[in-house]
């Protein structure tokens, strides 16, 4: 488990309980608004290039960021309120990820497991 | 910046340049990858009242967990690529959350900053 | 085919090509925002208990309009480069549905198929 | 009103009643289903460049064709239990966004009438 997300998450459970939202955070309200933020992400990029995307104003990068932040800060509250520990869930699924697509099949393409 | 989160992007810089990925890895591929996986983790949850959604069989906090780190993972990749540190994009958005949302104000009601 | 959608796919297509937008409205585009408005929808629903959600008031009624209205918009122009008929579509969506969820087994059971 | 579309939510209302899944079919779980399936619609064009995205296969384009049925259907279902005309709304949004989107100012720019 990191310190740092815990930290937040004992930062965002106080915030929600001196608001008594604890009402409104259901796993479902919060992975409905996960949804809702990432596309707010997705929307800052609707129609660059992919080139372009890799090219932002700091302006932009500073708009995006903000948006990373709610995408976590539901994310963190999502995975506390399940008690999922997200690194290790994450280590996990990285290990996963490295036996579906092996270096030698997968190099260059992107081809899901399935097909390849 | 949080140690367990850069190990964790370490680790996929690696992954994706083991198998020559970057090329896909733009960040709005990275940006539409997130917003695909919150669904996912909506998918979970697409039917439950909210009742149900807090109280989900260990079958299920499973399932949702590999969900919540496929999120965690596209995440934690965007960050990396646009430079930017999730703790304190997070924290400083907490901090913006407590001016929007004063506890007097917003206690006990999901009504949003504007309408306050 | 449907008269009323294939007017709105002509007007949308003029719309497009008098501000010279083709080169945007690649399909991947505008999956991404079909995407993006969906999500605009489902924020007008985050905070509602499923109750709340069958009683909005007219105001709040007209804004999600809106919203549906740009959902529409995108999907129609996504058919209409991918030369994919909706109604048919639909039309054969729903015999396959009929078939995966036979009244006698799906009665009052939010169950998918694949579980039934 | 659109005869193709209200037959579509005619039919939509008898499959649902057969199944007594109103209980289910709240607006907001129907806002739900609408960002899911639209979800993955953007999932068949996640690693495709625009080009690519503009020459699918005959496959490809039929498995994208069920997903934009999916998408279709919670959409008139969701229209339809807000009483909204969806090519009423849609061709107000059109007008709306000519006046937004001036040809003289937006042509070749993906600039939104924020910035124009």
């Amino acid at each position: 488990m990191s310190r740092d997300i815990e930290a937040l998450q004992e930062k965002l459970r106080e915030f929600a309980s001196e608001r008594d939202w604890g009402q409104f955070h259901s796993p479902r309200n919060l992975a409905a608004s996960l949804s809702i933020e990432a596309a707010e992400v997705l929307e800052h990029f609707q129609w660059l290039t992919d080139e372009q995307s890799r090219q932002l104003s700091d302006e932009k990068r500073a708009a995006v960021s903000t948006e990373l932040a709610d995408v976590f800060l539901y994310l963190v509250q999502l995975a506390d309120s399940l008690r999922v520990d997200l690194i290790a869930a994450s280590s996990a699924k990285i290990e996963e990820n490295g036996r579906k697509y092996p270096v030698d099949r997968s190099r260059g393409a992107a081809t899901k497991y399935t097909d390849l």
